[in-house]
C-alpha cells in the first residue's frame, strides 16, 4: 500500500529555525528545532534547515515527500522564491532561498510570508477549516497574519496582502518598529503591553506588576491578572480594547466568518476574548456583530504545517 | 448585422433615481434621472425605476439587451437580491427589489452595492482597466468603495465586503452616522470637512470662508483653497492626511495596483493628491510607496456602467 503525501515545513524565525514533517491530514509526524544562527546568517542557516530537514525525514522513504514548504518574515517575493530583507535578522537581503534549498534537498521548496503560512495550517487543519472567508491573527512581537477570502489566499500586487499589523489604529499612537506612528502593531502587540504595562506598574507601587521593575512582560501582566491583579486586569482591558478596534476594521474590509487569534496571546486568549467582542458590539457594523473570535488551534505548529501545506 | 449587447444600469440614490443604457464598450447610449420618491417609498421607485428604464431604451431592439443591473446603497443581500435597509430611505427595509423589478421589466436583473457597482465601473471600463488588484473609494456624504483582489471582486461573508468608510482611523474621533466613533468617513468625508471648515472659519474671521457663515461646505473650501485662502489651503492639507491615513492602510490590507478615487472629492482630486501621497511616503511599508493614487474616469457614470456592466 502506497504511504499517505508527505511534506516538510520550515520556518524561519529570528529566534529560532524549526522544523517539521506533516501528514496530509495535517498532523506533526515529527519536529526539530534550534537557534537560529544570526552570526553565520544565510550560508550558516540553510546549513541548519538542511540539518533540521534530515532529522524530521530520518527514515522517511524519499518517495512520499511532496515537496518542502518554507515560511519566513517578510518582506519576500513569493513568486520568485526570494527573501528581500528580514528587520530581525540584518544580512538575509535579496537571498534567493527556494533556489539554494532545491540544490541541496533536490525537491520541489515553496516559499510563503509566515503570517500567511499560519493562515493557511489554520485553514486547512485548525480553527478555519470548512470557512470561506477568514482573517488569522498573530500577536507576538509584532502583529501579523494572513486573510482568506473568497476561499482563496489573499495576495494582491507582489503578493504583499496582508499586513495587518501596519494598519494605523491611531494616527498619533506610539512609535512602530517601522517608523510609522500608531500602526496596530506598536499600540497592540506583546512589547506594546509590556511597554504599558512597566509604565504603569511604575505609578502603582502596590501592584504585583511593580515588584517586577523594568522586567515586566505582557505574560507578566496575563498572569497577574489570572491572580486578580486590578491593575493587571486594567491593562488586560485596554489591550483587549485596542486589538478589539483592529478587528472591527477586519470585519469592515473583509467580511470574513471568523477571526482567528494565534502567536503569544493566545496564551491570554480566554481573558483578552471577552474585551474583544465588547468593541464589536459598540463599534461594529450590526451585520458584523455576529462573526466569532476564535483561538487558533494548532498553537506553535500552525506556520510549520501550513508551510508544508503549500504540497499536501 | 446582429446589433451588440446592451444592458441597463439603475442607481437607487437617496437623493437621484438614475438609469442608463449602456454599450458592452461601456460607453453610455442614454441616461435618465428623477428626484427620489422618498414618500411613496418602494412602490412608488420601482414605477420609477420602471419609467426611467423606458426612457432609456426607447428604440431599443429588446433582445438586445441582455438585463438590468441594480445598485443601492448598502446593507443589501445581493444574493438573495433584497435591500435590507437604506438610512437615508426609511422604509426601504427587506425588500426583494430583484423579483420586484423582474416582475415588470420581464429582464434578469441583478443587484449590487454602490461602492461595488462603481468599483466595477472603473474596473472594466475606467481607471482600473487591466489591473489584477486595485481600490475604489468614493467620498462624497460618506466614504465607500470596492476591492478588486487577484482578478475578482472581493466578497466576503454575505458578501459584505468591503465597509472602507466604516474603518476606524481615529477611535476617538468624530461621531460617525453608524453610532461608532472615528470612522475613516467620519473623519474624511465631504461634511466631516465642512463641518471642520465651519468651525475654523468662526475662528478665522479673515478668510473668505468666514463670509460665508454657516453654509459652507466642502466644495467651498476646494474652492477658497484654489483661489489661495490660507485656511482653506490649510483645511485641504488637513483633508488629504485624513484621507492619506485611510489609503495607507488599504494598500497594508489589500496590495492593490492603484487606489481610485471618485465621488465628489473628486473635484478636488488634484488639490488633494499630493498630500494624500505625502502619507503614503511618510507612513506606508517601502514596497507601496510606488503605488499610484488615480483619479476616477466615470465620473458620476461609475455605479450606473458597473451596474450595467453586471450583464455586459
Amino acid at each position: 500500500m502506497k504511504e499517505s503525501a508527505l511534506a516538510v515545513g520550515i520556518d524561519l524565525g529570528g529566534t529560532q529555525v524549526r522544523a517539521a514533517l506533516v501528514g496530509s491530514d495535517g498532523a506533526v509526524r515529527a519536529r526539530a528545532a534550534t537557534r537560529t544562527d544570526v552570526v553565520g546568517g544565510p550560508v550558516a542557516v540553510i546549513l541548519q534547515m538542511q540539518d533540521l530537514f534530515s532529522q524530521v525525514t530520518d527514515g522517511v522513504e524519499p518517495a512520499s515527500l511532496a515537496g518542502v514548504g518554507v515560511s519566513a518574515p517578510g518582506p519576500l517575493d513569493g513568486e520568485a522564491g526570494v527573501i528581500l530583507g528580514i528587520p530581525t535578522l540584518p544580512r538575509w537581503v535579496d537571498i534567493p532561498i527556494v533556489a539554494q534549498l532545491h540544490e541541496v534537498l533536490r525537491l520541489p521548496i515553496s516559499l510563503e510570508n509566515d503570517g500567511v503560512a499560519a493562515a493557511l495550517g489554520e485553514w486547512r487543519f485548525g480553527a478555519g477549516r470548512g470557512l470561506r472567508n477568514f482573517v488569522y491573527v498573530t500577536v507576538s512581537t509584532g502583529i501579523g497574519g494572513g486573510v482568506i477570502a473568497d476561499g482563496c489566499v489573499l495576495r494582491g500586487r507582489r503578493r504583499l496582502a496582508a499586513y495587518l499589523g501596519h494598519m494605523i489604529t491611531a494616527p498619533e499612537g506610539e512609535v512602530c518598529s517601522c517608523g510609522n506612528r500608531g500602526c496596530w502593531e506598536a499600540q497592540a502587540s506583546g512589547p506594546a503591553l509590556g511597554d504599558l504595562a512597566r509604565r504603569r506598574a511604575a505609578q502603582v507601587p502596590g501592584s504585583s506588576l511593580a515588584k517586577l521593575g523594568d522586567a515586566v512582560e505582557a505574560r507578566d501582566v496575563i498572569v497577574a491578572a489570572r491572580e486578580g491583579d486590578t491593575l493587571a486586569l486594567e491593562l488586560v482591558a485596554r489591550e483587549a480594547e485596542l486589538l478589539g478596534i483592529g478587528v472591527v476594521n477586519l470585519l469592515h474590509l473583509y467580511s470574513p466568518e471568523a477571526v482567528v487569534f494565534g502567536g503569544g496571546v493566545s496564551n491570554g486568549f480566554d481573558m483578552l476574548k471577552s474585551g474583544v467582542e465588547r468593541q464589536i458590539q459598540e463599534r461594529a457594523l450590526p451585520p458584523f456583530r455576529a462573526v466569532p473570535i476564535l483561538a487558533a488551534q494548532l498553537g506553535p505548529n500552525s506556520g510549520l504545517v501550513g508551510a508544508a501545506s503549500l504540497f499536501l
